[in-house]
């Protein structure tokens, strides 16, 4: 936890913050915080700073804030993934939300197990509570919007066009029977990538995204798990995008 | 899993193959093998092709094997990687398998915590875990060679430049205040990376490493996880080595 990440209902009428449970257990624990001592904070989807701690106990701590500075910039990916086992998805929505991408759909595939979408990770609290905590490893305060869609057809003929314009956007699919190997989008164009379950997308769901301006791409002739490839594949789409002449 | 990974000591002297334990029960219970049925198998550190089942018992699983390929093709990366804390490690070893890395040396450095030493994933056997791990989700049979130095300075001044001749080779640093952004490594140069503690190299540590050749590089403004940021960077600088067009 780089950053302690504060919502709404911990504001006080007096401008102090007040927080208890996970994140006054990680302060006294982890950063065992004195009195006067600056911890970095961000508010939820706002600006990031310092708090000083004004005091704590056990069960709670206080803290006066100055939220200075803008959270980082972010680099401009949008994420289709199909819906993984759940251990994968345990570590792919923190890491997710660590690299700053703005918008998640977990999506239904062929090759999806249904249990899948009865999965406790699956829970909006649950959800929530992961990208939490790539959010406060990548000192970010702005989660990724997280949709569920259980049938593939009619969210691409529907809403794929409606939710991520194709103008200024390019759309990636990771396939390995693909020949063209990846090269690096420009920061000036968006990237929506569309990451297929184990075992791949089914070639009625290649065709589909095909039609709808994917490119198939690949990542070569290993396979690698999800939580592997994800991070890889961005690396690979976005290098030039991630140093630090990234523009807000 | 998705290849069986076989060891010498698997081999029958009639050329037949038998398992037992951890691969005979993944057989048995997630491939749901039956006689006859071919299974994908890759011999360690040698081919691959595929095994036959001859006849499976609860205690046995005996095969007959074609070993006609050869393994994939490997993106020409080292890694210098400071001891991560354990759990990172765990998650790290089989990821790094997986990618085809060729030589992992596991380093100590000024933030690491000198308990990550005990650590029992560092044991010779829990790593060859691991990394067998990997190896079966990728189907390769070839795993890193893993090199463990208890001594950051002694390490690089006398034995770096033995291990990973400079000829031919780019030596990167990912280091956060750099300004120089990522950029591919074409696939005629091998890739050495040297990748930080939580908490990144102290400047001595940076310095040594300049001073030996390494480009501090960028991965941009966030702070990500070291199972995040290592795929994350290996495909930033090997995007054109890891698509179909790869050489052996």
């Amino acid at each position: 936890m780089n950053l302690l990440l504060l919502h709404d209902d911990d504001f006080q009428p007096d401008g102090s913050v007040r927080l208890r449970g996970r994140r006054l257990t990680h302060a006294r624990e982890v950063l065992r915080v004195a009195e006067g001592q600056a911890v970095r904070v961000g508010r939820f989807r706002g600006r990031v700073g310092t708090g000083t701690v004004v005091s704590q106990s056990p069960s709670e701590l206080v803290l006066s804030v100055a939220l200075t500075e803008a959270p980082p910039p972010r680099p401009g990916i949008d994420l289709l993934l199909a819906i993984p086992r759940p251990k994968a998805l345990k570590k792919l929505l923190p890491a997710i939300a660590s690299i700053g991408v703005d918008r998640l759909v977990l999506l239904n595939a062929a090759r999806v197990e249904k249990s899948y979408f009865d999965a406790k990770v699956l829970a909006p609290e649950a959800v929530a509570d992961f990208l939490a905590q790539g959010l406060e490893q990548a000192k970010d305060t702005c989660p990724p919007e997280v949709l569920v869609r259980h049938r593939f057809k009619p969210f691409v003929e529907d809403e794929l066009d409606v939710l991520f314009p194709r103008e200024g956007c390019v759309r990636v699919l990771p396939h390995p029977p693909a020949t063209r190997s990846l090269a690096p989008v420009p920061p000036s164009q968006r990237l929506l990538v569309a990451v297929g379950p184990e075992g791949g997308w089914v070639p009625f769901e290649v065709e589909l995204l095909e039609r709808f301006g994917f490119t198939p791409v690949s990542l070569g002739p290993r396979t690698l798990r999800t939580e592997v490839a994800v991070p890889m594949l961005l690396g690979a789409l976005r290098a030039e995008h991630l140093g630090p002449a990234v523009s807000v």
